[in-house]
């Protein structure tokens, strides 16, 4: 059980038997694979979704992990199988900017464009291109490289198969137009970029931007707007801070469990509520005198 | 693979990636941890639905094993992290009464109120408070203590760090207010808890309480009442029991899967077709002449 | 981690305990027991989208799994528990007709009937029933044999139990009705069995019989006919085939994950647009000419 673990990311859902066949190619490769499942629940072909949920989750898992992740609008087309390897982790993927926000960990401004592109890789990272059959499963459908690609080849790993074996070393990797929400002032302008099971709304403005404009949890002069709502604050919890007296069930905005600024309802589903979901703008405005001289 | 399992029961659901990230925080402190879900269905911030899963399920689980528990609507407030230590299981949870009724069975009458409040400890249990931060994943979220305090603490446990380093003895545990049905003369008033998936109607009146009353099943002379309708009969099966003459499609009273009075439609859905959910009042009626003398 | 794994497939969803309490009871058997989760999303008691997926996934699975195959409408009733045992895999299962299309792999046209019956094992295969109650959880439940019966028989297999220790050789197992698309000149007139989470109507129709009438991938001259739509050609993606002129949001028929006939619509969802479900027809015509002589 010293073999790293591999770790599943798709959009598949669990209601199919989808997940399961890629489970069976894995552990038939590797019969004592560590398979653990992140998430299955990424939006169908929300690249952006996925993007944000790997960088988000990926440190929480054991140094070394292989992560098969798998939001694939292009199966079957000729867009490129990659294995990125980092300092800290493998990701087995198709090459559609799905991996953007992991690069970003290791270049601050990887992905900062407004055009879906080839960048060059990451210096601390290294890219290859999967492109030997031989750690394939055959046939290989047109339709699901998730189990006939991607699968087999994090199973090959994980018993110790060399990159370079899989297929060729690679200069860039395509990214998605993610642009950096820019503070102005005191203010930061970002959007949604998907909803939660509750109903939270998960932004693209980071605890560190939120630093960067001088705002903390607890502060009651920051405002944050969203769908015509104006929150006064930003929480520390789902419920008031202590000595607060906003109402008991209203708005709240806080840094949610993904270190992102959240937009939530105590009690309630915020997304069903204001009526949204991801692409909507958010904006937080820090006090005028928050900003370091 | 002889350390004890950890098993996640949580109000998550599977759709975002909450769940996997506990999963790779356990991973991450104990490699070889063998991590089993028992539910992520909970109802959302519903403790009442987690105290009846988690003593309705621990059972058929390895003696031993170490449960994640985390239906925690006061997470980030100043509420207790608790492990539970039973003579057959360990249980580590918010201190809100989500394992009332996993202290139940050690002994009879606990949390047989009809207010949540601190109750000393059953004499066959002990507690303790979580209140070393040495076993936590930091930073610590105000948000997701599911992830950054019981996780890690369940990991440790399982490479057998000893209770009383994790925190202090504590002499009390919080109930919730889950009365007992009591049986009058031959009859039962009790409630709807949860639904299930398929729409069954899962009461608190346990086969246990049934004995009490002398009620068993395929006596056709029981009836059971809900939402306006009346059963006829405790039905041994989702079918007819051999030679009744119930209607085919109509409404059956049975003890279910959780060993518990439920309300079910053949090919149907209780829950819809009631209107019916969590509070529904159900009362069984056994006959007259039941009881023992 | 050299014994087979136990991989589950059946339809009580995630929401509940359930399939968490069959996890337990197995590993109470076998703490070393390797669980992989097939699907839990068959349609409720859908027994013949169960052994759709089960033939379309076994052989994705490592050679000797030990299936554990649950969609039990009759649980509680004296339908058998069965074994099945083939050349690859073993299946623990209610004898209702689950098992058909596994058999069919052995067999050509095991359960090609307008009716369901008992029928002589696939000379490959041999079936035993479950009928010794010492390999059983008790007490036995009347609703949850998956847990009861199921469960704790694939986990005493796995720790190597013989099938005849289990219950005794079975000359018959029980077919579902499950006639086979025969080929009319260069047609074939089928069904749809199931639709998955995505929306795509998946069929009974495999891509054997496809080859049965000459009709292949690309093919332009192909059209598929469901629910009053014709769709031209039999795409090879769910992208358009270069060179082709179909409009980019339009119907899809291809050949898909599970290696059958599949209607999509890109970037949709064909079920819900087309109104479609088990049981619709689909016919797919090739071009006259292309039969082999």
């Amino acid at each position: 059980m010293t073999a790293p673990p591999i770790v599943l990311a798709t959009d598949f859902g669990l209601s199919d038997a989808y997940v399961g066949m890629m489970r069976g190619v894995i552990h038939s490769i590797n019969h004592a694979a560590h398979v653990i499942d992140l998430t299955h629940g990424i939006g169908p072909q929300d690249v952006r979704h996925g993007a944000v949920v790997l960088t988000d989750s990926f440190r929480y898992f054991p140094a070394g992990s292989i992560f098969v992740a798998v939001v694939d609008p292009g199966v079957g087309t000729d867009r490129a199988a990659i294995l990125l390897e980092t300092p800290d982790a493998r990701f087995v993927a198709p090459d559609n900017g799905l991996l953007t926000l992991v690069c970003r960990q290791y270049e601050p401004f990887f992905g900062d464009t407004n055009q879906s592109a080839p960048a060059p890789v990451p210096q601390a990272c290294r890219v290859w291109r999967l492109t030997n059959p031989d750690y394939w499963r055959h046939p290989v459908s047109n339709t699901f490289h998730g189990r006939d690609v991607f699968s087999p080849v994090a199973a090959h790993l994980s018993l110790g198969a060399p990159p370079n074996v899989l297929g060729d070393p690679a200069p860039t990797i395509t990214t998605l137009a993610l642009p950096i929400p820019r503070p102005e002032r005191n203010a930061i302008q970002g959007q949604v970029v998907f909803a939660d099971a509750f109903g939270n709304l998960v932004t693209d403005i980071t605890a560190d931007l939120l630093d960067d404009i001088g705002v903390a949890p607890g502060d009651p002069s920051t405002t944050v707007t969203i769908a015509g709502h104006t929150i006064a604050g930003l929480a520390r919890t789902f419920h008031d801070p202590p000595g607060s007296d906003l109402p008991s069930s209203s708005l709240r905005a806080l840094i949610g469990s993904h270190g992102r600024l959240e937009i939530a309802i105590v009690d309630g589903n915020a997304a069903s509520t204001l009526n949204a979901g991801a692409g909507v703008p958010v904006s937080i405005n820090g006090r005028a005198n928050n900003r370091s001289p």
